[in-house]
């Protein structure tokens, strides 16, 4: 599948991606064309893909992808039909040939293509407030409503019977039917991910969406940020409060609650029927499980199995926590 | 008093209301004309009230109303002039039949009513500024200022001397004299109360307002969420730094101090001369005292009296906090 | 340096001045003019200054001005050439008189002199979207993107290659080069400082600017308030993420990544390289390190030295606190 909200200036030959990474590679075809750049898994036969972590080795060793950027350290991890592609830092050098594909992904500068709804096709269609913009190749469903002052930027599409708050802005997102996005909102701004660098820090392209599945309320003042080189996701059914921080490539499962001034860190997974009580913040890279319940104002910062209710920062079983601060 | 934001769709015949919540009661003048659904205290002879929980049992004792929607559990503890409406759920019951009489108070679409200031009778009243958008009924003081891209939705009051920001958005709320609500704030949505089921979440209506008395401040990135059964009160003289969050029927009191980023949970009941420091919690349905004092990222999760000091997760003695953590 | 942002009322005769603080100085010509306020190391010769803690003795005793409010308990720290203007509340009283020369700093109603862009001189220099709104003598710098129903207020400098997103306001800043401040923030309101009084708080004078310097990016949803008698300054290169809260005079310095949902408490100083987690707090008037790193959730309290790591609440050494917790 193309990229909905990114133009791919590709392809590339593989001697141009060689020369970005700073490579020499003379037993090749300098001249193959390189179309895309994804993730292990769903990397095709004609583009290039990264490997960074053990942690990926079955999926490495199964990838379609006839180039990898990868270490010293992966490179038998992949393979035969893979060459890897062996450079120092695996995701500054991902970020760089990321950058070369998707020069527009790095900047979240406003969206000049939008125009006053008033001017546009869906002036009949959709019930809309003062001030609404629309961007080049919105779609929109039947039954929405788009409160004052909002901003749907370039591509995003909404379901039917959507409604948005006002000063509210969504970009590279796909909404699904039945979702409200209350007032304050800011949707699909590019994730918090650089590499530090003294005096100017290097940023890392987000190349993903925000994906927001059918039923959902999205309170206040919310920020959901899209994802770097995946999709953040909000399942069927959530429902988030207000003032609450979706980081880049968080996937929230369905039926989850979160209430007010949650924070989730880059890259968790959450199952569904989770339930966060408010102030609670979940750190990084961590796997909650189905059915998982954590109290307000916890820290969690290590993966919590299925069922489990957990309180505290560090965030422990919910009766040992109560039992040890009576 | 009638609801001044939300149209009352009744009265409704008893027997109307009875088909809502899937009771026959056929000893009963099923033609008998209901006029309102309020709580047990403000519930006249022609309304409907409902209890559902023993906490409130006094109360229950000296309701005027002529029906209860209520359990098996507390029929009891009502007066003979009132009649128990036995329901599984009193809760989700209330909630359909407060939907039944205020259909709006479900969700919070944009404000179609509005109209551009330059255009309504507050013209030349008012000091405000670009893109300033103002509902139906909305009833403005003297000496007012009111900020660009902002908007008061319909029926919203604001007394003499208030000053709102930029970029804010006003519904469902009587603000007293000399308020000031600063940018980008968000007061009187609904709250972030519904039933949760598989699929689609079923919403409970907000019918309540938020009250704002004389000489508050309110900072910016703010959410004050309405009431469902009652009101959300912020009491006189009030400051609230900026980035907090006060959830739904949430009553503060008088002189109160609540820096950055503190979040209120539904129900909460403050009282006057508490002082809040940054980004501390407090649990829903929580009593904390006079001058009771709470540091900077502490959770509170039980009931505080009056003039005490806390600190901590779970918050206590601050003093025996400090002692621990030295 | 003349104040960039508020207007100063002054020169004042001296008497008028100790009319303000009720003081009575028979011995001295009353007639001398005082023409400004400033903190007792930048205050100049003609200037009033304010000196209310043993912390700042060392300053004290070398400041030029020829005037300056303290306590009986401090004022045999200030050198000859200074008169002791001796009264009960310093802080008060240097309030009384601030509000005197700057009476614009005390309130932050809407910039009135705002123009829409289309209107302004920068019409064909700067890439801006709909409804974006200017202020009187503001200046920015070439190539500079200036988002949908953005508010740059007047006096505001923005320098080269700025991107600000969409409705965002800044206020009383000066934004270096290359500074990304994406949407819905809030830059340069007044801090949350001033003294409780019952009915009606005393709201404290904020002269001061916000700073932010080049290659910096401020994420959604942000606030940063602009000091009260210095500046609140962020240094160059130094990345925020989502609703990020910092309160007035705080000074944080180069590259500092600093997570989402922070909030730094007024008058603290970071150091460079300092790193935090999401959902921190730092507390009011701490000194944090150079190459610091604070994990996401913690509440720090007390002072931190260069190269430390921490963690927890109060936050301690990071091993010894994962240790304790495991």
């Amino acid at each position: 599948m193309s990229n909905p909200f990114f133009n791919n200036y590709g392809p590339f030959k593989l001697k141009d991606i060689l020369k970005t990474l700073n490579l020499d590679l003379d037993s090749f075809d300098e001249n193959i064309e390189i179309t895309d750049i994804k993730d292990l898994f769903s990397a095709l036969k004609s583009e290039i893909t990264f490997f960074h972590s053990k942690k990926y080795k079955d999926i490495a060793l199964n990838t379609k992808a006839s180039f990898c950027i990868t270490s010293e350290f992966l490179k038998n991890d992949l393979p035969k039909r893979c060459t890897p592609l062996i450079v120092d830092n695996v995701l500054f050098a991902t970020s760089k040939v990321t950058e070369k594909f998707y020069p527009d992904s790095i900047n979240d500068n406003f969206d000049e293509s939008v125009i006053d709804m008033d001017h546009s096709k869906y002036k009949n269609k959709v019930k809309y407030g003062k001030n609404v913009l629309v961007g080049k190749n919105v779609s929109i469903g039947s039954n929405c409503l788009i409160g004052h002052n909002s901003i749907i930027e370039k591509n995003v599409s909404l379901g039917d019977n959507c409604s948005i708050g006002s000063n509210t802005i969504i970009r590279n997102s796909q909404i699904g039917k039945n979702v409200k996005i209350l007032d304050n909102c800011v949707i699909g701004k590019h994730g918090f991910g650089f590499f530090p660098n003294q005096n100017v820090n290097f940023r890392y392209p987000h190349i993903g969406s925000v994906i927001i599945e059918d039923n959902c309320e999205i309170g206040c003042g919310s920020t959901i940020d899209r994802g770097s080189m995946s999709n953040t996701v909000i399942g069927k059914n959530t429902f988030l409060d207000n003032q609450i921080h979706i980081a880049h490539n968080v996937k929230v499962g369905s039926n989850v609650i979160i209430a007010g001034q949650v924070g989730i860190a880059g890259s968790s997974i959450l199952g569904n029927n989770v339930k966060i009580g408010g102030q609670a913040g979940i750190s990084g890279h961590l796997k909650i499980g189905n059915n998982v319940e954590i109290a307000g104002g916890s820290g969690v910062i290590k993966d919590i199995p299925d069922n489990c209710k957990v309180m505290g920062y560090p965030a422990k079983n919910i009766r040992e926590f109560l039992k040890e601060n009576k």
